[in-house]
């Protein structure tokens, strides 16, 4: 695949359109079950009854789901090499069975490393919104890209 | 299932060993296929690669399973409500396959809800460290909890 956005490439302000995802029912089930089997994610029910109001993905299963559109849409046409983690992680709203994610990644800073050469820190500021527009998830996301012409 | 820690039950300081969990390739490449596209998560010599060193978990598989063992091992017997968000989550080392995950929570602070009687935010540390006891990941998580004999 060829690398569209080097380190140089990325300022702040620039922002990125990422595609949309629909999360089934099945597949909130499927997570919880793996990865986060409290009731509310895994029985319709239990999720009425819950604050949030319904069978609700893990919010790890939205960012998850958040994570796929950023790398299909944008990191692996980069030269990005991985992230030191994630900071301001909120879940704002539910997501429900059958919700149609979109995300937005817009560049809030750039910096060069001056301990690793060659490398710079892009900052990341994500947001998830559902097809009503309200915003379930906002994070931001420091991630590592190498300049042009730099070999890893 | 009986419920066991209530909002009531849970003080700064204390701390809950939530067991472990051995991450294999083919789990690694397969969370990557569906989440996080990379060529450091689904490839071998990619990950030799890269400054990661190994073919490497996705990060937020990683935050997935610490959540596994964190639902299994204390959530599912409380009385938690959900979560807003985390927060400082870093990953601080890659998590390779066939890793032995554990993890380790600690309560740093509770306090009640004044906008939501009945209710207590409690903030978790979660700390997963690997076999040779490298700290992988870090993050702060606050949760609620509903107060003993409060009806959701």
């Amino acid at each position: 695949m060829m690398t569209r956005y080097f380190f140089e490439d990325l300022e702040p302000g620039q922002f990125f359109e990422l595609g949309t995802y629909t999360v089934t029912k099945a597949e909130i089930i499927e997570f919880a079950n793996e990865f986060d089997p409290q009731p509310f994610h895994l029985d319709e029910t239990a999720g009425k009854a819950s604050i949030l109001g319904g069978l609700a993905a893990s919010g790890w299963h939205t960012a998850s789901i958040t994570m796929r559109l950023l790398a299909l849409g944008f990191l692996n046409n980069s030269s990005c090499q991985g992230s030191p983690g994630v900071d301001k992680l909120v879940w704002r709203k539910p997501v429900l069975a059958g919700d149609t994610l979109a995300v937005r990644m817009e560049i809030t800073s750039a910096r060069l490393l001056k301990s690793r050469p060659g490398f710079g820190m892009i900052n990341m500021a994500l947001e998830t919104r559902n097809q009503t527009g309200a915003v379930v998830m906002t994070y931001n996301n420091p991630a590592m890209f190498t300049l042009r012409g730099e070999a890893v």
